[in-house]
């Protein structure tokens, strides 16, 4: 069956305020996830809220999160086979917004926030699959160069996966909005774009010096 | 009283597994929030966790919130003098560390952690400091160049604040760790350096042509 191009609204993906917009659309928001390094992780503990920042990957429509067997939430998770109530989000700030009055000023960005329940992954095959796809999150292609998890380094890594359901993407773009009447006002407006860069890679202190830095990451250094 | 130049650490803000570290030390917490432009704010809403990108502003040991009074979290905290519990992370991407194994693979990173009750802000003045250090997170300087709010844009904010006193910083920086076995491999191993860059400014379609970029952005754009 083909996959509706968007994801169905729900009453917390709608926004509250009229002048709040959301998209639903799946290529975007796989677009704004594909292109980031790292999630928040929000979930309860002891029945309040935890922010986590930490890795994440899609396969898919489907999200990995991995960590130790001993960290909380995975820890947390792994004795649940119903999984734990999680909310995701994942933001790209795109440029800082100056308007000619304090009220106005904004960011441009893009954020996508996932909710649902994150499950322990037990398939072997399929934590395999997400290992490798948690590399290659982080530096595309890096997963096929480099040593892959043994025995023991998968037994001591969990693995939760978060299907992509309950999804929205909200974006800021382009120029600040003044009150007509602020327009004549002396300050400077507009957007200070804001990207993420690379910089040269820097081999480990270990590494043979013959050791070339590989393509998929000289493409990144730009 | 001068302050101590550390936060204490709580039984949540201290970390579950021997091998993390986290630090309570003021100065940097400091430096970690105030290099930053937007946090992670997470929350309950109807018992499940949220994570919203939002700005922020330090001032002091005192952390802003804003949104539009219409906004649901900082609705539901207006109507709550004694605040809703929040978790409230920032994090700094330094670099993505390639080891030769993928289990030890990772990122450099800056990640400040605070837990507590963001409580509404009535008092006008502490309320007008605050929206002018909102401004001034993002844009050091920037306040004192733009229209200051007037009452009706005072009245339609709602301000949050968090006191800095249940605090973390988790780091990472430096080589990836590869196991004893695992340094003749083959593969590159090291880290690409990450940071965040801002563009050549882009004046509003508004603006008049002869308005000059300030000083501020100049700098910041580099």
């Amino acid at each position: 069956m083909p996959e509706s191009p968007a994801y169905a609204p729900t009453a917390r993906t709608v926004p509250t305020r009229a002048r709040e917009r959301a998209s639903y659309d799946r290529e975007s928001v796989h677009a704004a996830l594909d292109g980031a390094v790292l999630c928040h992780l929000g979930f309860l503990r002891d029945g309040a809220p935890v922010v986590l920042p930490t890795l994440f990957a899609r396969v898919g429509e489907r999200l990995y999160l991995h960590g130790s067997t001993g960290s909380r939430p995975l820890r947390t998770a792994q004795g649940e086979p119903e999984g734990i109530e999680v909310c995701l989000t994942v933001t790209h700030v795109d440029g800082l917004v100056l308007a000619r009055s304090a009220f106005h000023h904004s960011i441009n960005y893009r954020s996508v926030m996932v909710h649902g329940r994150a499950v322990p992954v037990l398939d072997e095959q399929e934590r395999r699959r997400a290992l490798n796809a948690l590399v290659d999150q982080v530096t595309p292609g890096r997963s096929a160069d480099s040593r892959p998890a043994n025995a023991k380094e998968l037994a001591a890594t969990a693995v939760l996966a978060l299907d992509l359901a309950e999804v929205s993407l909200k974006t800021r773009t382009g120029d600040p909005v003044d009150d007509p009447e602020d327009l004549t006002l002396p300050h400077w407006s507009g957007v200070l774009p804001v990207r993420t860069a690379y910089g040269t890679p820097v081999p480990a202190a270990d590494l043979p010096e013959t050791t070339a830095v590989p393509d998929y990451l000289e493409r990144m250094a730009g």
